[in-house]
C-alpha cells in the first residue's frame, strides 16, 4: 500500500471486514500523485481480492478531498532527458486506470466527500458508483484554466450527467457547490458534515449486508448492458436473470421474501 | 386476452376506440406472472394492429401498480424436473419480451402509477414512454434483497436516469417516492391520487388527436436514432424528415398551422 | 453573410475579436428560412476561420429566439415540378448540417435565448455547447402538431435530456417554461431579461478568456469520447492528456497555477 493511502478499520469487527475504508492521504491537498495513485490501485486490488469485503469506501483525510493531479511533481519531470513525455503518458495512463479500476471493481465504491474535489479529483467522485457529500463540499474541473482539456473527468461527467451541465463545468471550470451537484447527478446526497460518515455507513454497510453475488453481478451487468443497444441489452439481462434465479442466493432471498409477506398477511 | 389482464373502455366512444386502457389486474399486488405477461403482450399486441387505437394506457388495478415477478410461481417450479431452469428462462424472456413490445410498440404507451412499482414492475413504468404517478406512487428495485441483480429493470433505468441515481435503485433496494421519482427523470408528472386519471386521460386524449403517422414516426426515431453516432443519427433524421413533408398529414398540418397564424396576425 | 443573420460587434474591441456575437434576425418569427440557415453557416465559418474567435453567443433579433423551419417557404416550393420533394431533402439537409456545424465548431456556441424557441429554433438551442435563457423564453417542439415527427430536435433532445422528458416534448408538443427547461437540463441558467445579454457575455467572455487549445479540445474531446465505449474512451482521454501536457500553453497555466498556489500559502 503507497504511504499516501491509508486503511482505517472500521469501529466493529464485522464491518471492518465487509467494509474497506479507504483515505487518500496526502496533505494539504490530496493530490493525486504517481504514488497516491499507486496507492489507491493497490488497496482497491487488495479489496477486490479479500472475500470479506463487500463495499469500499473512498474518502479522504481533512477538509479536501483531492485537487486532483498532482502537477508540482508533473512539472519537476519537465526537467528528464525526454521533457517528461514518458511520465506524463505514464501518469495519464495510471489514472485512466484507477477510474476505470472503480468503474471495473466488482465491489461497489462510495465516494465520501467532505471538501473540495477538483480535476481528478472530481474525477474519482464521478467514476464511483455512489457518492455521498458534505454540505461544505465543492466540485470543479479547472483542467482549461491550466491549459488542458479535461478529457479523463469528461469521461465519467459525459456519461452521468446532461451534456449541458458536464460541458459547463469543463468549458467554465467554475466551481458547483454541493447541493448543484446534487441536482446534476453528480452526487447522491448532501448531510451536514457532522453526519458525512455516520450516513455513508449507514448505506455501505446497508449494501454490505445484502447478497454478496447480486450486487456484484448488478454491478458488473449495469456497466456491461450500458454499452449494448436495446435488443442486445434486454437479451444479457434476461439470460443473467434466468441464470441468477438458480443460485442458492437467490433461492433462499426469494424463500425468506415470501415468507415475510406470508407472515404479514397471516396478521403475524 | 390472459384473465388478469382488463381492458376498460373508455367513456366515451370515440376516445375508447382511440386510446386504449390495459389494467393489470392480478389482485392482491399485481405480480407479473406468466398469465400476466401473456395478458399483456396479448392486449399490445391487439393495440398495435388495431388502426383506431392512437395510444396506450398501462394502468393496474387497485391501490398497487405492480409488485414484479411472482416468485411464488417460480418458487414452485423449483420442484420441475430441471429445477426451474427451462421455465425461469423462459420467463425472463417474457419480461424482457414485454419491456421490448413498449419500446417497440408503434403507439405510445403511457404510465398511470397509482401506488407501489417494485422491481419488474418498476421496470414497466420505465420502459413506458411516458409516466404520470399519484403522489402515493412508490418506486424500488428491491432485486438484490432476493439475491438477483435486477438485470431486466436496469436496462431501462440506466437509459432513462442519470447514472448515480440508477445505481442507487438498483445497489440499496431502497423505495423513492413519487417527487423523487420526477426528480430522476422517471416519471414525467405527480398528481393527487383524485386526479391520476383525469390527468392521464388528458395526456392520452391530447396525443391521441394528433396526426397519427407523425406520432407512430416520432416515437419510432426517437429509438432509433438514439442508437446512432450523432453523424449517423443527422442523417437519418435529415431522411425522415423530407420524408415526412412529402405525406398528406404534413400537407394538411402545416397549411392549417400557417392559415392560423395569418388569422392571428390578421386580427381575427 | 445571409442578409436574415446579423453580426454585431460588442462595446469592447477586445471583446468583439474574440466573441463573436451572431444573431439571427428574420422578423417577425426568426424562422429558418433556407437563406436564413445559409446565412448562420456562413458566419459560422467565418467564426471557424477567425484565429481571433474564441466564443460564438448564438442570439436571436426581436422577443423571439425562432419558431423553426420557415413552413412558408415550404409550402410555396410545393408548387415545384417535383412538388417540393427537392426542396425538402435539400433544406431538412442544411438544417441538420447547422445543427451538425455548432456541434462540431471548434469554438464553443452560446445559445442566447430570450423568446419563444420551437421546433428547429428549439433544435439550435439543444444542439448549442451552453445556452442561457431569459424567464421570458419558452421551449417546444410542436412538429407532431403539423404532421411531422420532429426528428431533427430528437437528435439533440434525446441526447441531452432524460428520456421520459425528452419524449414528452416531443409527444405532446406542449410548451415548456425557462425553469423547467433548466430542470430538464435544456437550458443551463434562467435569468432576468434584463440580464440575459450581461450574463450571456459573462459566461462567453470569461470561456474566451482561457487558452484556446484548451478549450478547443475539451469541446471536441467531449463529443469524440461521448461515442466511445468506456476503455476506449479513457484510453484516448489519456493520450489525449499526455499529449496536452506537453504544450506551451499548459506549461505556462500549470506553472501560474502553482506559483499562486505558492503564493497563497507563503501568506502574500
Amino acid at each position: 500500500m503507497g504511504e499516501v493511502v491509508e486503511m482505517h478499520a472500521a469501529a466493529e469487527p464485522a464491518a471492518r471486514r465487509a467494509v474497506h475504508r479507504v483515505t487518500l492521504s496526502n496533505p494539504p491537498a490530496n493530490v493525486l500523485s504517481v504514488a497516491a495513485i499507486d496507492g489507491l490501485l493497490e488497496v482497491l486490488d487488495a479489496a477486490k481480492n479479500d472475500p470479506d469485503c463487500r463495499v469500499v469506501v473512498l474518502a479522504a483525510a481533512g477538509n479536501v478531498f483531492s485537487l486532483g493531479a498532482d502537477y508540482e511533481e508533473a512539472g519537476r519531470r519537465r526537467a528528464d532527458e525526454d521533457g517528461g513525455e514518458a511520465f506524463f503518458e505514464a501518469s495519464e495512463r495510471l489514472l485512466a486506470g484507477l477510474a476505470q479500476a472503480i468503474v471495473r471493481h466488482p465491489k461497489p465504491v462510495i465516494a465520501e466527500v467532505a471538501g473540495a474535489a477538483s480535476g481528478a479529483g472530481c474525477q474519482l467522485v464521478a467514476a464511483c458508483d455512489l457518492a455521498i457529500a458534505a454540505e461544505t463540499a465543492t466540485f470543479r474541473v479547472p483542467d482549461v484554466n491550466l491549459g488542458l482539456p479535461g478529457a479523463g473527468p469528461m469521461v465519467a461527467l459525459s456519461r452521468g450527467l446532461g451534456r449541458k451541465h458536464a460541458m459547463e463545468m469543463l468549458l467554465t471550470g467554475e466551481t458547483i457547490d454541493a447541493r448543484t451537484a446534487r441536482e446534476f447527478g453528480l452526487v447522491n446526497r448532501v448531510v451536514p458534515p457532522e453526519y458525512l460518515t455516520t450516513v455513508v455507513d449507514k448505506y455501505a454497510s446497508s449494501i454490505a449486508a445484502k447478497p454478496a453475488e447480486a450486487i456484484r453481478l448488478a454491478k458488473e451487468a449495469f456497466h456491461a448492458q450500458a454499452e449494448m443497444g436495446l435488443a442486445a441489452a434486454y437479451d444479457y439481462a434476461a439470460a443473467l436473470s434466468a441464470e441468477s434465479m438458480k443460485s442458492e442466493e437467490a433461492r433462499e432471498g426469494i424463500r425468506a421474501a415470501l415468507s415475510r409477506r406470508g407472515s404479514r398477511e397471516a396478521g403475524e
